[in-house]
């Protein structure tokens, strides 16, 4: 049995703090004479007791988590949480449901960006901020989980960069309170050069602290039914894209790169393979709508190709277009990059780029391995040979995403959601990308006349791609709970 | 280097084999008085032609074939066959360019069963008979190749075959030659069985013989463009599913059971994966229609599920109505399932039942690991303990399969398909099932209309898929041709 003690004591804190970030909203409707000021100053003091009352029962002087409370730590984080960042939505003006009130939570807490909310330019600003607090938050709680939580979970290959951090931080961060510390540092001077900029170059106050907030997390919310739609300024959209990239980098070689030393992120598999997937994708869909829409302004064509793409694969989700409209090639690629992800140890979701590059590297090893039977072959990744152990757990970890993708999908499909919406849906779900495929949950459409029953189950999905499936599975398993 | 003489020499006999399957559908067209008659006269000698040139040219008297010549047979077997396999159709009565050709040969030969010939009913009978003997000659060569030669090459977890046969067959059939002798004895046995039963039932004698040849080598070409849709008889279409099983049963089993020994068939954890999963599909999609469809009759609701259901699963590929019709859950059912495919050592294709029972049972054994990292955990495969060695290799071959599949979506993407086309037109091709979804390559329609460059596309996939990916693809490895 997981001793449940420590594991309260930590989501009290836990608990306090989102509490805490609901004064913000609480401020703002009520700077603006908002009635859902009391809404947010009710929510929040909900929350703070709950907190407080976690806290107060299971109080103890020395915290120690062993492997399994670190699982139900992780889990219970995020599935409480959502659950009390929920309480605005649901008492709100909005007139939420139960099921959009918890999908909106749990798609700004996982960084995701699907949305139930239509008229997003007439919603109480405190409740805007809100949303994009819920994805800023999710954001720092998603990088600190990769670095600090899962590489010790070993999840799905993640060991590898419990070695490499180990081997890092010894020399450059000497301790993991002082590294969780350093990435706050690097986050929060991300955000506030996200903000500076937007504003710069036009953007209101309101909407570069909103937008910031939500690209620096990869979260995706926006503050207007059109997303990136509603600037035109192509100077901002590449700002939103070249942010998106830090967001989705591995954030110990920004610390890094901050510490003067941009050698290990230049030399990064991931950050490499991530730039050169983007550029390929870009150029494709750049190339194909060259043949086909006569008269196309080429820099429009890149600036669009570019930031969308970038959105999908960093896990964002904005979008400035109907991409759909693009057809056949693009269509198919915005599909697959859904699944992809950016880098481990970043703010995106996804299969990640590490385990993309070990699943081909391997995959072509072993047809090597076909023809030259006896002979000692390996795959390598920054210079390492990939042990037979990281490529059991990758692949492995590549199974169960597929599984859970297609179950999320016949779950959804029996929800009353067509082929490509049930397909997308599932992915964009799993991936924490955000808009799905179709006329209904694509770039140009939003969550909102997905059925109730659809909501839990993309809920569940985000959820279980988020904890990067399975953090969240092991529960499942009897030998979890007993001796 | 590989040695090509004894490669050259296999070829040439098999090159005659086909040359002289052509001459019934000569007889065929001659006794209906059509002029294809001599075009399958002049294709058969050429192709004779061609295989006595193979013969008299690399003569030898011992045939030594190594690893790499092992290979190198397989490809150039099921790549220069369907050229010469193709020759009736480029210069015969239908008027098909070389696209179309060969897309039907490596269809037929393949045994996926999609078509490029509409208005089949005025087809020339020759022609007919001709589409069904390729799926029948494809269907026998399949199963050699998956019982003789696949598990030797080690190809995606296969070598779980090689022992076990080889453990059987020193008791069973003592040497390799007895055995094929035997699976031919077997799969007569079942086409005379299904063209008795076809014949008896109703159905004429030229679409019994046709019907039964594509049927037991679960191909899925038929004499009429709707397909089974032609034939109102329940009787007729449960007879089809039986032999549709069977095709899709390992056949080294029903020898077995043919010898009175139905344990091992009855045992079988693929045969019952199979039956298992097409039994919860087949009530999924009854249940969804009941609730859905008021007035539908329950009894033709569970003929058409099971039937249409049983044709994707054993990749045959016939289809009785557009099941695309029933909507929802039942359409992305169909979409999955073409996936999966029947037995190994069967005349299915697709990812193979043992395959998928060694994914989702390592799968979740991950997941145990993970909390009990310490402990020696094993899934198991009919009793036997799954070594790291297997795990690793199926895993390997699912990840191949899904970059295979995602390969030829984007290049028919870029020929031009839509997202649905090409997303199923890739999965059907490469698990040699026959229809797609969607208005065009859906099983109301047929391949006619795809653009040329996407039936190259689709005939490479086909070809792909029968060899299982690992045979092709290691040619491209420059080790391969080297010492």
């Amino acid at each position: 049995m997981p001793d449940i003690r420590p594991v309260l004591f930590i989501l009290g804190f836990l608990l306090l703090a989102l509490g805490l970030v609901m004064l913000p909203s609480a401020a703002v409707d009520g700077w603006h004479g908002r009635p859902d000021a009391q809404v947010f100053l009710a929510s929040s003091a909900l929350t703070c007791f709950a907190g407080g009352l976690c806290i107060a029962t299971t109080r103890q002087n020395r915290i120690k988590l062993r492997l399994r409370e670190a699982f139900l730590l992780t889990n219970a984080a995020w599935m409480v949480l959502p659950l009390f960042a929920a309480i605005p939505f649901v008492v709100g003006a909005n007139d939420m449901n139960l099921a959009d009130s918890v999908f909106e939570a749990i798609s700004g807490l996982t960084t995701t960006g699907s949305t139930v909310i239509s008229g997003l330019a007439e919603a109480p600003p405190g409740l805007l901020l809100w949303r994009s607090m819920l994805q800023w938050i999710g954001g720092i709680g998603i990088i600190v989980m990769g670095i600090a939580i899962l590489p010790f979970l070993e999840v799905g290959g993640m060991q590898l960069f419990r070695l490499e951090s180990s081997d890092r931080s010894e020399k450059v961060v000497p301790r993991a309170r002082s590294l969780i510390l350093s990435i706050l540092g690097v986050y929060l001077l991300l955000t506030v050069l996200c903000i500076s900029a937007y504003a710069l170059l036009g953007m209101g106050w309101f909407d570069a602290v909103n937008h910031a907030m939500t690209t620096v997390s990869t979260g995706g919310f926006s503050t207007y039914d059109s997303s990136f739609g509603h600037f035109r300024s192509p100077a901002i959209v590449w700002t939103a894209v070249l942010f998106m990239l830090l967001g989705a980098t591995t954030f110990p070689l920004l610390i890094q790169l901050l510490r003067r030393d941009p050698a290990p992120l230049l030399s990064d598999a991931q950050v490499r393979a991530m730039l050169g997937l983007l550029a390929a994708a870009t150029a494709a869909c750049v190339l194909w709508r060259l043949a086909r829409e006569p008269g196309l302004d080429v820099a429009t064509a890149i600036t669009d190709a570019a930031f969308n793409l970038t959105s999908v694969v960093t896990t964002t989700g904005f979008a400035n277009t109907d991409y759909q409209a693009w057809g056949g090639l693009p269509v198919l690629l915005f599909f697959l990059l859904t699944f992809v992800g950016g880098c481990s140890g970043s703010t995106s979701g996804g299969f990640k780029m590490f385990r993309l590059i070990v699943l081909v590297r391997t995959g072509w090893l072993s047809l090597a391995k076909l023809i030259q039977p006896n002979a000692v072959l390996f795959a390598r990744y920054q210079g390492q040979p990939i042990s037979d152990q990281l490529t059991a757990a990758v692949l492995g970890f590549a199974a169960l995403w597929v599984g859970s993708w297609l179950f999320i999908a016949v779950a959804l499909s029996a929800a009353g959601l067509d082929l490509v919406s049930s397909l997308t849906g599932a992915a964009t779900a799993l991936a924490n990308v955000g808009p799905g495929l179709g006329a209904e949950i694509g770039p140009a459409g939003n969550f909102a006349t997905v059925p109730d029953a659809a909501k839990w189950v993309l809920s569940a999905g985000m959820l279980l791609g988020r904890l990067e499936m399975m953090t969240l599975l092991v529960l499942l398993l009897p030998s979890f709970w007993r001796g």
